[in-house]
């Protein structure tokens, strides 16, 4: 029996997809062989591929100015890659910082070039995000880099920076494709895979053309824009099987009325999640009211001894994954793209009934 | 229906673990979920990483004062890595130059370190190793980096150069788990999961402990081995997918006599193919009797022009991704761990009709 699984990531996938993949999985387009097993240059795969990138680029209205890269090592290996790709050893970066995921971006920046926290919000313990009118820019940074969405600390920025001439960086992992938004404001755009777009191990980069050309020599082959971009992500051999998958997921959006119709469900979901925990008396997020993200949605128990006992009897109801992430605690439902409307309303059923008999 | 499939990677896997990922991809041990769904943190998941990398280390008899490090971004970022981790600017490194894979090693180390290129054999257009007595080893080298099996060109070392108190790195993404060989003469093994472990995106990384704690500054994150080895490589989110299966194929060759009854096997099935080959007076492979690959076996037509018409009839035949690499041209065979004796009788038994009707 499938499970609503509320994982922050590697997390729950559309179940046609698993399905599909399962249906062909030893025998890929009458291949004889799984997707899996077919070599990258070979003319079905590099066929898949496209598909896969023009599917996003369709779903996302990404410019044509723009290249789309798919890359290995994830989200963090983009901590290194922007400041690698566009910085020099004597650039200034900014950094704005919302929490884990920013810090952990910044901490890897400092690595290659001198970074300077345009903003941070400690001050509320990063349940806020700073105006645009507090970000103390630096003019002429290399760029600004932020998070849209903290996926352990739930704050979504309810707007994009403006930043001028200065290129946008935003590390999308958990939030690309959950709402439509402006591409052509950011400068590059990356996501891991393992939220809203396929299996771990996969990094989809979006970058625009102007930025690339400038990687420092000591950028790895594997982080380096320019030379992925110049061989279409193919300079050495990509996860072949999270590449199709992701394909399969882009694909599946597309026919379920794109990101304009997922939006609305998802702004939908959240809304419902957020109602009932602020109107129960028992349950509390914490997080402005301004800036609560779509997508993770931590909240605590009045009582926290009952956490453990949350836990178990929300798994015998079917209901998976939702502690909080170890550095926070309490609870945390992720309900990315693939979580259906009724994983949310069992999830808010089964929340009333465990306030009754224990609140 | 399956075919046989020669791709040199990513390549052909055991039919039996494609038919258990099959069984379980939508519900991974009773989960209610997909193993590419299940968070990389959970108690799940770091069993099931834990038992392969314990699978591996039986399988190879690997020394306690190594550790196995599963990492993103294949054999291409180990290219970096490798520099990155044992070396500083100031070293001199040295590197077995045996054809294309190891020319790319090289190539990218040069980014990093001082390249001193031990023996190159460039002179037999790549179809030799140097002997021990021939390599220009630089005393205290930071390491010697060669390649043992040539993917493309079909080259494999016969022996393990001894390279003193000197680290020695292999690159053994065509190689590792072909046959047995002592771990402990070896600082750094590295491997791409995509020819004998499992799904592209994955490297497998064997590092001796003293060589740990000596990353350079500048070293990403997910390349970093110190830091990988700290967090049994989950500083970041695994390619999780790539990890289990990789597992499975572990089990499966442990449950089928393990690497010897392997090696066995692919002497057996690499003897009949060079015999069929040196035997015909039609096919010829170029490579010098000492140093043939067990894994790759490129072979060319007495009759060039008849390529295509050679292809087409093996595909036909069910036998498929014989064509040589793009930089090479001509056939090539790779017959890893999965490809089955059948595979290869039928190959032969091809080759054979094929001389009779065209020869």
């Amino acid at each position: 029996m499938r499970v609503f699984n509320f994982a922050a990531g590697p997390a729950t996938l559309p179940l046609e997809v698993l399905q599909q993949a399962r249906e062909e999985l030893l025998d890929w387009q009458g291949s004889g062989m799984s997707v899996m097993e077919v070599s990258h240059r070979g003319k079905a795969f590099i066929a898949c591929a496209e598909a896969a990138e023009g599917e996003l680029r369709k779903l996302l209205a990404v410019p044509a100015n723009y290249k789309i890269l798919f890359l290995q090592g994830g989200g963090t290996g983009q901590f290194s890659a922007v400041p690698l790709n566009i910085s020099t050893p004597e650039s200034t970066v900014d950094y704005i910082n919302t929490g884990s995921w920013s810090k952990k971006a910044l901490g890897e920046a400092k690595k290659y070039a001198k970074v300077n926290v345009a903003a941070d919000e400690a001050a509320s313990s990063y349940t806020t995000v700073p105006e645009q009118s507090a970000l103390k820019l630096t003019p002429n940074a290399a760029y600004v880099h932020y998070t849209p969405n903290e996926t352990i600390g739930g704050v979504e920025f309810p707007y994009i920076p403006n930043t001028g001439n200065v290129p946008l960086v935003a590390d999308m992992s958990s939030t690309i494709l959950s709402r439509p938004f402006d591409v052509s404001k950011f400068g590059v755009i990356y996501a891991s895979a393992q939220k809203n777009i396929g299996p771990s191990g996969l990094a989809v980069v979006i970058v625009r053309d102007d930025l690339l050309g400038k990687a420092r020599p000591i950028t790895p082959s594997i982080l380096n824009y320019t030379e992925m971009a110049e061989t279409q992500s193919m300079s050495n051999t990509p996860p072949t099987f999270g590449w199709y998958l992701s394909g399969l997921v882009f694909r599946h959006i597309a026919g379920n009325g794109g990101v304009a119709h997922i939006a609305k469900q998802n702004e939908a979901k959240a809304k419902k999640l957020y109602d009932a925990i602020d109107s129960s008396g028992f349950y509390k997020n914490p997080v402005a009211k301004n800036c609560r993200s779509w997508m993770n949605v931590p909240f605590t128990l009045a009582k926290p001894e009952l956490d453990k006992t949350f836990l178990a009897e929300a798994k015998a109801a079917g209901l998976v994954n939702l502690e909080g992430h170890r550095s926070v605690g309490g609870m945390r439902a992720s309900i990315y793209n693939a979580m259906p409307p009724a994983g949310v309303d069992a999830l808010i059923a089964f929340m009333k009934e465990f306030q009754r008999r224990h609140g």
